[in-house]
């Protein structure tokens, strides 16, 4: 299978490149390395099964040209900053939205019919409804991150019905685990290295959100592609539990053994459009047979092993 | 008060424009007469209170201007084509998703923080609840002009979480009576001046729709623009009723005095992404005590009556 992945330096895009290139298909990686590291590349360029594409997919003619003869386009590149949505409200329409348009109109224009697409719990706004199923309440919006994935999960619904495209949707959880380059095992491991006598807490600590191993998130992604027949297949993928930032925070320190002050900055969000708590339904990817082989403080260890092991990503970001 | 109207030459933005300027309320109308009708702005015009800024939405900076001082801000221009979507897929993207973010930006870079905006029943795809409830379950997008649509709702609500605007969205059935340019009505009526003896009708006959007379859906932008007081104000504008497309062509014929053969394309949808059952739950609107005047067959009966006096729009479209 020849395979076009968006965002193929990124987190998620690397280690998925890495996977399909070790099952023997051929791997067509955009990236504009705007956040995407070439090092998470090194394998990857080994391998004669893949190649490189260095573009934005806001420019649709090269775009067009890397969609070229590909069975699966799996569209991960995408703006992940929710929390600075408010700073540059642009970037998520062109990075999200109109990008998310461009792959697929890439994607029409040379007959390709399949797309994996990388959407998010954040679609869900503040839910009634938890552990959230994909059929919850229609829900509003709460940030320009969320807004612009619900934007992109649209366009790629019309096309399904309106191009006989098939779309697979997921909608993760945070995930963690190798290459993690974002988020707040990033945020709290880089405060605790620079002092580890303190550490800022954005909002009360009581924020209870859940996460999803990123080899897990990969088999999940695997096995639905290979499952799911409808002409849209959406998906939640995350674990069946949930933490408060401070579980998340005591298994941090242990492992770093350091005992910081907590700063809460108080309020029972951390930032404007934050979801105080976070948890999926995931029984829907669950009955195709899979499940996550690690647990959430299995995860979080595991990313703080990771950046332990790779002291440039926290230098770097 | 000072009102932006966006699509101010159009169908339902200049009723609304002169119902605004009949209350003595400022009106800024930007069109730029792509759909648009001059001659619907000709009394408006006359109007010391009325200013008509023609250029497309896609110019940022024109909209900054137009913006510039308003209270309200009431989004209706958008490509509201939705059975040919497919063949101009950027379309919706531009004119529907780019055009809102550029509405919203020209807003917030004057400091206005109330919009109004047009959506439509078609956001709820292929709903498996009927009458379909604001509150039904996540749908699934399946024409290009419904995920437009969802995309503007969802950055508008961002835009209401983020930057503390007030949002009001009205998710439209297809809207009826004096000025109406596009749709069913004017489709038939134009076959039937053409040839009275025959009738080509899409799909089987049997979609059922629900429809709203244009002066009844101004009464409840007005109500709930006064009434309604959350951050992100959802509601569905509906009659409380339905008709197949059978009954609308025996009402349209009855009152033309024809009596064509109907010539069925067959298959229950007209085209792709035709929705074979429209009928939106109105419960909560009409909680804040609207309800329409008109029956849908009176609605449908205003607007050939319309066509009738105004045969420029038959000749024209």
């Amino acid at each position: 299978m020849r395979v076009l992945v968006t965002g193929a330096a990124g987190f998620i895009g690397s280690s998925l490149t890495d996977r399909l290139l070790s099952l023997g298909h051929t791997v067509i990686g955009v990236d504009n390395l705007s956040t995407g590291q070439p090092e998470f590349l090194v394998n990857a360029k080994e391998n004669p099964l893949f190649t490189l594409r260095e573009h934005d997919l806001l420019d649709l003619d090269a775009l067009v040209e890397s969609a070229a003869g590909v069975d699966l386009a799996v569209h991960f590149a995408a703006n992940a900053d929710v929390r600075f949505g408010p700073d540059h409200p642009r970037r998520d329409l062109e990075q999200n939205i109109i990008a998310t348009w461009n792959v697929l109109e890439a994607m029409r224009r040379n007959g390709v019919k399949r797309i994996a697409f990388s959407s998010t719990g954040s679609v869900y706004g503040e839910s009634p409804i938890i552990p959230t199923p994909e059929d919850a309440p229609f829900p509003v919006q709460t940030s320009l991150y969320g807004a612009s994935k619900v934007s992109a999960e649209g366009l790629i619904s019309a096309y399904c019905e309106s191009f006989g495209f098939e779309g697979f949707i997921y909608r993760f959880v945070s995930i963690l685990g190798e290459r993690y380059t974002h988020g707040h095992v990033l945020d709290f491991y880089k405060s605790l290295a620079a002092d580890p006598s303190r550490l800022r807490v954005l909002g009360n600590g009581k924020q209870r959100k859940s996460y999803l191993y990123v080899q897990d998130c990969l088999d999940a992604i695997l096995l639905t592609l290979d499952k799911a027949k409808d002409k849209v297949n959406l998906f939640n993928l995350g674990t069946n539990e949930y933490c408060q930032v401070t579980d998340s925070i005591g298994w941090i320190t242990r492992h770093l053994g350091v005992n910081p002050q907590l700063d809460f900055t108080g309020g029972d969000r951390g930032w404007i459009g934050d979801n105080p708590f976070i948890f999926l339904e995931t029984k829907k990817v669950r009955a195709l047979g899979w499940e996550p082989k690690l647990t959430i403080q299995q995860a979080v260890i595991k990313t703080v092993e990771y950046l332990q092991q790779n002291p440039w990503v926290a230098d770097r970001r």
